[in-house]
Protein backbone atom coordinates (compact mmCIF):
# COMPACT_ATOMS: atom_id res chain seq x y z
CA UNK A 1 0.00 0.00 0.00
CA UNK A 2 1.22 3.04 -1.02
CA UNK A 3 2.88 5.11 1.89
CA UNK A 4 2.22 9.37 1.58
CA UNK A 5 2.53 11.88 4.68
CA UNK A 6 -0.82 14.18 5.22
CA UNK A 7 0.24 17.19 7.16
CA UNK A 8 -1.44 19.99 8.25
CA UNK A 9 -3.18 20.14 11.40
CA UNK A 10 -7.19 20.25 10.52
CA UNK A 11 -6.13 17.55 8.07
CA UNK A 12 -4.40 15.09 10.33
CA UNK A 13 -6.94 15.62 12.56
CA UNK A 14 -9.91 15.01 10.27
CA UNK A 15 -8.11 12.21 8.84
CA UNK A 16 -7.69 10.41 12.67
CA UNK A 17 -11.37 11.34 13.53
CA UNK A 18 -12.51 9.38 9.89
CA UNK A 19 -10.45 6.44 10.64
CA UNK A 20 -10.47 5.18 7.14
CA UNK A 21 -6.78 5.06 6.67
CA UNK A 22 -3.72 3.09 8.28
CA UNK A 23 -2.24 4.88 10.42
CA UNK A 24 1.74 4.56 10.83
CA UNK A 25 3.31 7.60 12.71
CA UNK A 26 2.91 11.18 13.78
CA UNK A 27 5.86 13.25 13.70
CA UNK A 28 5.43 16.63 15.51
CA UNK A 29 7.80 19.47 15.12
CA UNK A 30 9.77 20.11 18.61
CA UNK A 31 8.83 23.49 19.89
CA UNK A 32 5.10 22.94 19.02
CA UNK A 33 2.72 24.10 21.19
CA UNK A 34 0.79 21.21 22.11
CA UNK A 35 -2.40 22.93 22.63
CA UNK A 36 -5.98 23.23 21.15
CA UNK A 37 -5.96 21.02 17.71
CA UNK A 38 -2.68 19.62 18.52
CA UNK A 39 -4.06 18.41 21.53
CA UNK A 40 -6.72 17.09 19.85
CA UNK A 41 -4.58 15.05 17.51
CA UNK A 42 -2.43 13.71 20.13
CA UNK A 43 -5.33 12.23 22.01
CA UNK A 44 -7.11 10.43 19.14
CA UNK A 45 -3.57 9.24 17.82
CA UNK A 46 -2.55 7.72 21.01
CA UNK A 47 -6.46 6.22 21.05
CA UNK A 48 -5.68 4.39 17.30
CA UNK A 49 -2.57 3.49 19.50
CA UNK A 50 -0.85 5.77 16.51
CA UNK A 51 3.07 5.80 17.13
CA UNK A 52 4.20 10.04 18.22
CA UNK A 53 7.37 10.95 17.34
CA UNK A 54 8.37 14.78 18.23
CA UNK A 55 11.69 15.73 15.52
CA UNK A 56 13.40 18.67 14.34
CA UNK A 57 10.85 21.07 12.38
CA UNK A 58 13.25 20.58 9.39
CA UNK A 59 12.43 16.71 9.25
CA UNK A 60 8.79 17.90 8.93
CA UNK A 61 9.50 20.71 6.37
CA UNK A 62 10.71 17.94 4.22
CA UNK A 63 8.30 15.18 4.62
CA UNK A 64 5.87 17.61 4.06
CA UNK A 65 7.57 19.13 0.74
CA UNK A 66 8.03 22.62 2.69
CA UNK A 67 3.84 23.03 2.51
CA UNK A 68 2.44 25.23 5.14
CA UNK A 69 2.10 21.98 7.58
CA UNK A 70 1.76 23.42 11.26
CA UNK A 71 4.49 21.19 12.56
CA UNK A 72 2.14 18.70 12.26
CA UNK A 73 2.36 15.29 9.38
CA UNK A 74 1.59 11.77 9.42
CA UNK A 75 2.22 8.88 7.80
CA UNK A 76 -0.68 6.94 6.27
CA UNK A 77 -1.30 4.44 3.84
CA UNK A 78 -2.92 5.54 0.49
CA UNK A 79 -6.24 7.46 0.36
CA UNK A 80 -9.18 4.98 0.78
CA UNK A 81 -10.75 5.23 -2.49
CA UNK A 82 -14.09 3.77 -2.78
CA UNK A 83 -16.41 2.62 -6.55
CA UNK A 84 -19.34 4.07 -7.79
CA UNK A 85 -21.04 1.32 -6.41
CA UNK A 86 -20.76 2.38 -2.84
CA UNK A 87 -21.77 5.79 -3.39
CA UNK A 88 -24.88 5.03 -5.04
CA UNK A 89 -25.61 2.40 -1.92
CA UNK A 90 -24.64 5.58 0.39
CA UNK A 91 -27.36 7.58 -1.29
CA UNK A 92 -29.89 4.51 -0.77
CA UNK A 93 -28.85 3.77 2.73
CA UNK A 94 -29.42 7.27 3.39
CA UNK A 95 -33.11 7.48 1.64
CA UNK A 96 -31.79 10.46 -0.47
CA UNK A 97 -31.99 11.33 -3.84
CA UNK A 98 -28.51 10.59 -5.23
CA UNK A 99 -26.60 13.70 -5.45
CA UNK A 100 -22.95 13.65 -6.57
CA UNK A 101 -19.71 15.69 -7.96
CA UNK A 102 -17.74 14.79 -10.96
CA UNK A 103 -14.28 16.51 -11.86
CA UNK A 104 -13.54 16.02 -15.47
CA UNK A 105 -9.56 16.59 -15.13
CA UNK A 106 -8.97 19.20 -12.90
CA UNK A 107 -5.16 20.51 -12.45
CA UNK A 108 -5.24 22.49 -9.47
CA UNK A 109 -4.94 21.00 -6.06
CA UNK A 110 -6.31 23.91 -4.55
CA UNK A 111 -9.51 23.79 -6.61
CA UNK A 112 -10.03 20.35 -6.33
CA UNK A 113 -9.38 20.31 -2.81
CA UNK A 114 -11.60 23.49 -1.97
CA UNK A 115 -14.46 21.78 -4.11
CA UNK A 116 -14.09 18.52 -2.18
CA UNK A 117 -14.89 20.46 1.01
CA UNK A 118 -17.92 22.36 0.05
CA UNK A 119 -19.23 18.82 -1.29
CA UNK A 120 -18.85 18.01 2.09
CA UNK A 121 -20.75 21.06 3.51
CA UNK A 122 -23.88 20.08 1.52
CA UNK A 123 -23.49 16.27 1.83
CA UNK A 124 -22.68 14.57 -1.47
CA UNK A 125 -22.95 11.31 -1.61
CA UNK A 126 -19.73 10.45 -3.72
CA UNK A 127 -17.22 12.20 -5.71
CA UNK A 128 -15.99 10.70 -9.04
CA UNK A 129 -12.32 11.85 -10.67
CA UNK A 130 -11.11 10.43 -13.89
CA UNK A 131 -7.98 8.36 -13.23
CA UNK A 132 -4.62 9.64 -14.06
CA UNK A 133 -4.62 12.88 -15.80
CA UNK A 134 -6.28 15.05 -13.44
CA UNK A 135 -5.87 15.57 -9.85
CA UNK A 136 -6.25 12.57 -7.58
CA UNK A 137 -6.52 12.87 -3.70
CA UNK A 138 -2.54 13.56 -2.55
CA UNK A 139 -1.51 15.38 0.86
CA UNK A 140 -1.98 18.67 -1.06
CA UNK A 141 -5.61 17.86 -2.08
CA UNK A 142 -6.33 16.88 1.40
CA UNK A 143 -5.29 19.77 2.76
CA UNK A 144 -6.43 22.46 0.61
CA UNK A 145 -9.69 20.28 1.95
CA UNK A 146 -9.23 21.13 5.19
CA UNK A 147 -9.62 17.46 5.96
CA UNK A 148 -12.94 17.64 4.60
CA UNK A 149 -11.91 14.73 1.72
CA UNK A 150 -11.35 12.09 4.86
CA UNK A 151 -14.75 11.47 5.15
CA UNK A 152 -15.74 11.80 1.47
CA UNK A 153 -16.46 8.87 -0.63
CA UNK A 154 -14.52 9.55 -3.55
CA UNK A 155 -14.23 6.92 -6.85
CA UNK A 156 -11.29 6.88 -8.98
CA UNK A 157 -12.59 5.91 -12.70
CA UNK A 158 -10.51 5.06 -16.24
CA UNK A 159 -13.02 6.32 -18.36
CA UNK A 160 -14.91 9.17 -17.45
CA UNK A 161 -17.73 8.61 -19.50
CA UNK A 162 -18.42 5.39 -18.86
CA UNK A 163 -18.83 5.95 -15.39
CA UNK A 164 -21.16 8.86 -16.55
CA UNK A 165 -23.57 6.37 -18.92
CA UNK A 166 -23.69 4.10 -15.93
CA UNK A 167 -25.22 6.58 -13.61
CA UNK A 168 -27.70 7.55 -16.69
CA UNK A 169 -28.61 3.65 -16.35
CA UNK A 170 -29.34 4.39 -13.02
CA UNK A 171 -31.36 7.51 -13.17
CA UNK A 172 -28.85 10.24 -12.36
CA UNK A 173 -29.07 13.34 -14.67
CA UNK A 174 -26.10 14.79 -15.29
CA UNK A 175 -25.73 18.52 -15.42
CA UNK A 176 -22.11 19.87 -16.79
CA UNK A 177 -21.30 23.36 -15.83
CA UNK A 178 -20.97 25.32 -18.93
CA UNK A 179 -20.96 28.20 -20.66
CA UNK A 180 -22.84 29.32 -23.61
CA UNK A 181 -26.12 30.38 -25.71
CA UNK A 182 -27.91 26.78 -24.49
CA UNK A 183 -27.18 26.43 -20.86
CA UNK A 184 -29.28 27.55 -18.09
CA UNK A 185 -29.49 29.01 -15.14
CA UNK A 186 -29.87 27.22 -11.21
CA UNK A 187 -33.82 29.27 -11.06
CA UNK A 188 -34.67 27.57 -14.95
CA UNK A 189 -34.38 24.40 -13.63
CA UNK A 190 -35.42 21.73 -11.17
CA UNK A 191 -32.58 20.64 -9.35
CA UNK A 192 -34.48 18.49 -6.85
CA UNK A 193 -33.87 15.48 -8.77
CA UNK A 194 -31.21 12.77 -8.73
CA UNK A 195 -27.88 14.65 -10.26
CA UNK A 196 -24.27 14.56 -11.06
CA UNK A 197 -22.85 18.03 -10.75
CA UNK A 198 -20.00 17.93 -13.50
CA UNK A 199 -17.48 20.44 -13.63
CA UNK A 200 -14.58 20.70 -16.27
CA UNK A 201 -10.89 21.93 -15.92
CA UNK A 202 -9.47 25.00 -15.51
CA UNK A 203 -9.52 27.16 -18.59
CA UNK A 204 -10.62 24.15 -20.73
CA UNK A 205 -13.87 23.20 -19.10
CA UNK A 206 -15.82 20.07 -20.13
CA UNK A 207 -14.40 17.60 -22.60
CA UNK A 208 -16.26 17.14 -25.52
CA UNK A 209 -17.26 13.81 -24.96
CA UNK A 210 -18.02 14.79 -21.46
CA UNK A 211 -20.09 17.93 -22.74
CA UNK A 212 -22.07 15.71 -24.63
CA UNK A 213 -22.71 12.99 -22.43
CA UNK A 214 -24.61 15.51 -19.69
CA UNK A 215 -28.10 15.95 -20.18
CA UNK A 216 -27.93 19.20 -18.72
CA UNK A 217 -25.85 22.48 -19.20
CA UNK A 218 -25.82 24.68 -16.20
CA UNK A 219 -24.27 28.33 -16.55
CA UNK A 220 -24.17 30.96 -13.79
CA UNK A 221 -24.74 34.29 -15.03
CA UNK A 222 -21.78 36.94 -15.02
CA UNK A 223 -21.79 40.59 -15.44
CA UNK A 224 -18.32 41.85 -14.46
CA UNK A 225 -15.09 42.89 -16.84
CA UNK A 226 -13.60 39.85 -15.79
CA UNK A 227 -15.54 36.90 -17.78
CA UNK A 228 -15.24 34.34 -15.86
CA UNK A 229 -15.75 32.80 -12.44
CA UNK A 230 -12.91 30.14 -10.66
CA UNK A 231 -14.07 26.98 -11.25
CA UNK A 232 -14.37 26.15 -7.26
CA UNK A 233 -16.04 28.82 -7.11
CA UNK A 234 -18.48 28.41 -9.69
CA UNK A 235 -18.82 24.77 -8.24
CA UNK A 236 -19.17 25.87 -5.30
CA UNK A 237 -22.32 28.38 -6.21
CA UNK A 238 -23.90 25.24 -8.38
CA UNK A 239 -23.84 22.31 -5.16
CA UNK A 240 -25.30 25.15 -3.06
CA UNK A 241 -28.23 25.95 -5.71
CA UNK A 242 -28.79 22.11 -5.63
CA UNK A 243 -28.45 21.40 -1.76
CA UNK A 244 -31.32 24.48 -1.58
CA UNK A 245 -33.60 22.98 -4.52
CA UNK A 246 -33.28 19.82 -1.97
CA UNK A 247 -34.98 21.56 1.02
CA UNK A 248 -31.11 21.93 2.25
CA UNK A 249 -32.11 18.37 3.50
CA UNK A 250 -29.85 16.38 6.46
CA UNK A 251 -29.13 19.67 7.77
CA UNK A 252 -29.53 20.33 11.48
CA UNK A 253 -30.16 23.83 12.48
CA UNK A 254 -28.44 24.97 15.69
CA UNK A 255 -30.54 25.56 18.30
CA UNK A 256 -30.91 28.38 20.68
CA UNK B 1 1.70 59.09 -4.53
CA UNK B 2 2.53 55.33 -3.64
CA UNK B 3 4.33 53.52 -6.09
CA UNK B 4 3.60 49.70 -7.00
CA UNK B 5 4.15 46.92 -9.38
CA UNK B 6 1.31 44.84 -10.56
CA UNK B 7 2.48 41.73 -11.66
CA UNK B 8 0.81 39.18 -13.62
CA UNK B 9 -0.19 39.05 -17.07
CA UNK B 10 -4.78 39.23 -16.61
CA UNK B 11 -4.21 41.78 -13.69
CA UNK B 12 -1.97 43.98 -15.51
CA UNK B 13 -4.29 43.65 -18.55
CA UNK B 14 -6.85 44.47 -16.37
CA UNK B 15 -5.43 47.39 -15.16
CA UNK B 16 -4.74 49.23 -18.42
CA UNK B 17 -8.18 48.05 -19.72
CA UNK B 18 -9.59 49.95 -16.91
CA UNK B 19 -7.40 53.23 -17.00
CA UNK B 20 -8.03 54.51 -13.85
CA UNK B 21 -3.97 54.09 -12.56
CA UNK B 22 -1.15 56.40 -13.52
CA UNK B 23 0.93 53.62 -15.82
CA UNK B 24 4.67 54.50 -15.31
CA UNK B 25 6.34 51.46 -16.63
CA UNK B 26 5.77 48.09 -17.90
CA UNK B 27 8.78 45.36 -17.63
CA UNK B 28 8.68 42.31 -19.75
CA UNK B 29 11.10 39.43 -18.65
CA UNK B 30 13.47 38.24 -21.23
CA UNK B 31 12.60 35.42 -23.04
CA UNK B 32 8.85 35.66 -22.53
CA UNK B 33 6.35 34.78 -25.42
CA UNK B 34 5.15 38.32 -26.78
CA UNK B 35 1.63 36.56 -27.79
CA UNK B 36 -1.63 36.07 -26.52
CA UNK B 37 -2.68 38.18 -23.46
CA UNK B 38 1.07 39.52 -23.36
CA UNK B 39 0.47 41.09 -26.89
CA UNK B 40 -2.53 42.34 -25.90
CA UNK B 41 -0.92 43.43 -22.54
CA UNK B 42 1.72 45.62 -25.49
CA UNK B 43 -0.54 47.11 -27.46
CA UNK B 44 -2.76 48.68 -24.89
CA UNK B 45 0.18 49.81 -22.92
CA UNK B 46 1.45 51.54 -26.36
CA UNK B 47 -1.52 53.17 -26.52
CA UNK B 48 -1.71 54.66 -23.64
CA UNK B 49 1.68 55.54 -23.76
CA UNK B 50 3.23 53.93 -21.05
CA UNK B 51 6.82 53.15 -21.25
CA UNK B 52 8.25 49.54 -22.21
CA UNK B 53 11.16 47.46 -21.01
CA UNK B 54 12.67 43.69 -21.38
CA UNK B 55 14.25 43.09 -18.40
CA UNK B 56 16.19 40.20 -17.08
CA UNK B 57 13.45 37.68 -15.66
CA UNK B 58 15.40 38.13 -11.89
CA UNK B 59 14.27 41.57 -12.38
CA UNK B 60 10.72 40.63 -12.30
CA UNK B 61 11.33 37.99 -10.01
CA UNK B 62 12.34 40.84 -7.36
CA UNK B 63 9.87 43.31 -8.46
CA UNK B 64 6.96 41.09 -7.98
CA UNK B 65 8.26 39.73 -5.12
CA UNK B 66 8.62 36.40 -6.21
CA UNK B 67 4.81 35.68 -6.65
CA UNK B 68 3.99 34.17 -9.98
CA UNK B 69 4.31 37.22 -12.32
CA UNK B 70 4.34 34.79 -15.28
CA UNK B 71 7.15 37.79 -16.57
CA UNK B 72 4.80 40.99 -16.52
CA UNK B 73 4.95 43.36 -13.82
CA UNK B 74 3.92 47.01 -14.53
CA UNK B 75 4.83 50.06 -12.22
CA UNK B 76 1.77 51.97 -11.67
CA UNK B 77 0.18 54.36 -9.19
CA UNK B 78 -1.73 53.50 -5.84
CA UNK B 79 -5.29 51.74 -5.94
CA UNK B 80 -7.49 54.68 -7.05
CA UNK B 81 -9.72 54.52 -4.07
CA UNK B 82 -13.04 56.07 -4.24
CA UNK B 83 -15.90 57.53 -1.64
CA UNK B 84 -18.78 55.58 -0.35
CA UNK B 85 -20.80 58.72 -2.45
CA UNK B 86 -19.31 57.32 -4.83
CA UNK B 87 -20.43 53.86 -4.72
CA UNK B 88 -24.51 55.26 -4.00
CA UNK B 89 -23.71 57.41 -7.26
CA UNK B 90 -22.98 54.11 -9.12
CA UNK B 91 -26.16 52.66 -8.05
CA UNK B 92 -28.03 55.43 -8.48
CA UNK B 93 -27.07 56.37 -12.30
CA UNK B 94 -27.33 52.52 -12.86
CA UNK B 95 -31.12 53.37 -11.53
CA UNK B 96 -30.64 49.62 -9.43
CA UNK B 97 -30.85 48.79 -5.69
CA UNK B 98 -27.61 49.32 -4.15
CA UNK B 99 -25.76 46.72 -3.97
CA UNK B 100 -22.85 46.74 -1.65
CA UNK B 101 -20.22 44.39 -0.37
CA UNK B 102 -18.55 45.06 2.93
CA UNK B 103 -15.31 43.11 4.41
CA UNK B 104 -14.81 43.77 8.55
CA UNK B 105 -11.44 42.84 8.79
CA UNK B 106 -9.86 40.16 6.39
CA UNK B 107 -6.49 38.86 6.64
CA UNK B 108 -6.04 36.73 3.57
CA UNK B 109 -5.37 38.44 0.33
CA UNK B 110 -6.27 35.19 -1.79
CA UNK B 111 -9.96 35.52 0.09
CA UNK B 112 -9.97 39.40 -0.70
CA UNK B 113 -9.17 38.78 -4.20
CA UNK B 114 -11.38 35.94 -4.88
CA UNK B 115 -14.56 37.95 -3.03
CA UNK B 116 -13.48 41.07 -5.11
CA UNK B 117 -13.59 38.95 -8.64
CA UNK B 118 -17.19 37.47 -7.35
CA UNK B 119 -18.09 40.62 -6.72
CA UNK B 120 -17.32 42.42 -10.45
CA UNK B 121 -19.12 39.09 -11.54
CA UNK B 122 -22.07 40.09 -9.73
CA UNK B 123 -21.90 43.96 -10.25
CA UNK B 124 -21.69 45.09 -6.79
CA UNK B 125 -21.42 48.91 -7.08
CA UNK B 126 -18.73 48.86 -4.12
CA UNK B 127 -16.86 47.36 -1.71
CA UNK B 128 -15.91 48.91 1.70
CA UNK B 129 -13.00 47.92 3.60
CA UNK B 130 -11.52 49.06 7.36
CA UNK B 131 -8.78 51.02 6.87
CA UNK B 132 -5.09 49.96 8.25
CA UNK B 133 -6.27 46.23 10.50
CA UNK B 134 -7.52 44.61 7.25
CA UNK B 135 -6.12 44.09 3.80
CA UNK B 136 -6.43 46.75 1.49
CA UNK B 137 -5.85 46.57 -2.15
CA UNK B 138 -1.94 45.45 -2.87
CA UNK B 139 -0.59 43.67 -5.91
CA UNK B 140 -1.48 40.22 -4.38
CA UNK B 141 -5.10 41.01 -3.97
CA UNK B 142 -5.32 42.82 -7.34
CA UNK B 143 -3.77 39.76 -8.88
CA UNK B 144 -5.95 36.66 -6.92
CA UNK B 145 -8.88 39.03 -8.14
CA UNK B 146 -7.34 38.30 -11.67
CA UNK B 147 -7.49 41.76 -12.16
CA UNK B 148 -11.23 42.46 -11.22
CA UNK B 149 -10.55 45.14 -8.83
CA UNK B 150 -8.89 47.51 -11.22
CA UNK B 151 -13.00 48.24 -12.61
CA UNK B 152 -14.58 47.50 -9.09
CA UNK B 153 -15.21 50.87 -6.83
CA UNK B 154 -13.49 50.12 -3.58
CA UNK B 155 -13.74 52.64 -0.73
CA UNK B 156 -11.79 52.35 2.56
CA UNK B 157 -13.36 53.68 5.80
CA UNK B 158 -11.61 54.40 8.92
CA UNK B 159 -14.05 53.53 10.84
CA UNK B 160 -16.80 50.52 9.85
CA UNK B 161 -19.75 50.61 11.84
CA UNK B 162 -19.96 54.15 11.33
CA UNK B 163 -19.97 53.57 7.42
CA UNK B 164 -22.73 50.96 8.07
CA UNK B 165 -24.93 53.47 9.81
CA UNK B 166 -24.49 55.83 7.45
CA UNK B 167 -25.45 53.42 4.67
CA UNK B 168 -28.74 52.51 7.16
CA UNK B 169 -29.71 56.07 6.74
CA UNK B 170 -29.55 55.54 2.95
CA UNK B 171 -31.81 52.62 3.36
CA UNK B 172 -29.64 50.38 2.43
CA UNK B 173 -30.08 46.88 4.62
CA UNK B 174 -27.04 45.29 6.27
CA UNK B 175 -26.89 42.03 5.72
CA UNK B 176 -24.08 40.18 7.87
CA UNK B 177 -22.78 36.51 7.19
CA UNK B 178 -22.83 34.38 10.40
CA UNK B 179 -23.27 31.40 12.10
CA UNK B 180 -25.74 30.56 14.50
CA UNK B 181 -29.37 30.30 15.59
CA UNK B 182 -30.48 33.75 14.84
CA UNK B 183 -29.30 33.70 11.22
CA UNK B 184 -31.71 32.91 8.01
CA UNK B 185 -31.04 30.80 5.20
CA UNK B 186 -30.73 32.48 1.31
CA UNK B 187 -34.01 30.88 0.73
CA UNK B 188 -35.88 32.74 4.16
CA UNK B 189 -35.20 36.29 3.33
CA UNK B 190 -36.05 38.46 0.32
CA UNK B 191 -32.51 40.16 -0.59
CA UNK B 192 -34.56 41.99 -3.49
CA UNK B 193 -33.91 45.50 -1.90
CA UNK B 194 -30.88 48.38 -1.06
CA UNK B 195 -28.44 45.42 0.50
CA UNK B 196 -24.89 45.65 1.80
CA UNK B 197 -23.60 42.30 2.69
CA UNK B 198 -21.25 42.14 5.54
CA UNK B 199 -18.33 39.86 6.17
CA UNK B 200 -16.16 38.53 8.78
CA UNK B 201 -12.54 37.71 8.96
CA UNK B 202 -11.23 34.40 8.78
CA UNK B 203 -11.81 32.61 12.31
CA UNK B 204 -13.07 35.28 14.16
CA UNK B 205 -15.88 36.17 12.22
CA UNK B 206 -17.72 39.60 12.65
CA UNK B 207 -16.29 41.86 15.19
CA UNK B 208 -19.67 42.80 17.91
CA UNK B 209 -19.56 46.14 17.04
CA UNK B 210 -20.19 45.09 13.37
CA UNK B 211 -22.61 42.20 14.04
CA UNK B 212 -24.72 44.44 16.70
CA UNK B 213 -25.41 47.07 13.51
CA UNK B 214 -26.31 44.36 11.01
CA UNK B 215 -30.10 44.31 10.24
CA UNK B 216 -29.93 40.55 9.57
CA UNK B 217 -28.05 37.87 9.98
CA UNK B 218 -27.09 35.25 6.72
CA UNK B 219 -26.42 31.96 7.26
CA UNK B 220 -25.08 28.88 5.39
CA UNK B 221 -26.08 25.34 6.25
CA UNK B 222 -23.55 22.73 6.40
CA UNK B 223 -24.16 18.72 7.08
CA UNK B 224 -20.84 18.14 6.38
CA UNK B 225 -17.41 17.08 8.71
CA UNK B 226 -15.85 19.82 8.82
CA UNK B 227 -18.41 22.51 9.89
CA UNK B 228 -17.01 25.84 8.31
CA UNK B 229 -16.94 26.93 4.54
CA UNK B 230 -13.90 28.69 3.50
CA UNK B 231 -14.80 32.71 3.61
CA UNK B 232 -14.76 33.27 0.11
CA UNK B 233 -16.79 30.40 -0.81
CA UNK B 234 -19.25 31.24 1.70
CA UNK B 235 -19.17 35.00 0.25
CA UNK B 236 -19.50 33.86 -3.44
CA UNK B 237 -22.89 31.75 -2.92
CA UNK B 238 -24.45 35.04 -0.65
CA UNK B 239 -23.72 37.21 -3.59
CA UNK B 240 -24.85 35.14 -5.91
CA UNK B 241 -27.90 34.64 -3.93
CA UNK B 242 -28.49 37.96 -3.75
CA UNK B 243 -28.03 38.63 -7.24
CA UNK B 244 -30.25 35.95 -8.21
CA UNK B 245 -33.07 37.49 -6.18
CA UNK B 246 -33.02 40.68 -8.69
CA UNK B 247 -33.23 38.49 -11.36
CA UNK B 248 -29.50 38.67 -12.64
CA UNK B 249 -30.42 42.39 -13.34
CA UNK B 250 -27.71 43.51 -15.95
CA UNK B 251 -26.80 40.03 -17.04
CA UNK B 252 -26.72 39.93 -21.24
CA UNK B 253 -27.41 36.68 -21.64
CA UNK B 254 -25.20 35.38 -24.59
CA UNK B 255 -26.66 34.68 -27.58
CA UNK B 256 -26.42 31.96 -29.98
Amino acid sequence: MATEYLYGRWPVLESLRAGRRTFQQLLIAEGVDEKGVVEAVLALAQERGVNVRRVPRRVVDDLADNANHQGVTMRVGGYPYVDLDAILRTSAERGELPFLLVLDLLKDPQNVGALLRVADSVGVHGVILQERRGVDVTPAVVSASSGAVEHLNVAVVTNLVSAMRRLKEEGVWLVGMDIGPDAVTPDEVDLKRPIALVMGSEGEGLRRLVRETCDLRLTLPMRGHVQSLNVATAGAIALYAAWQARGWEGWKRPQA
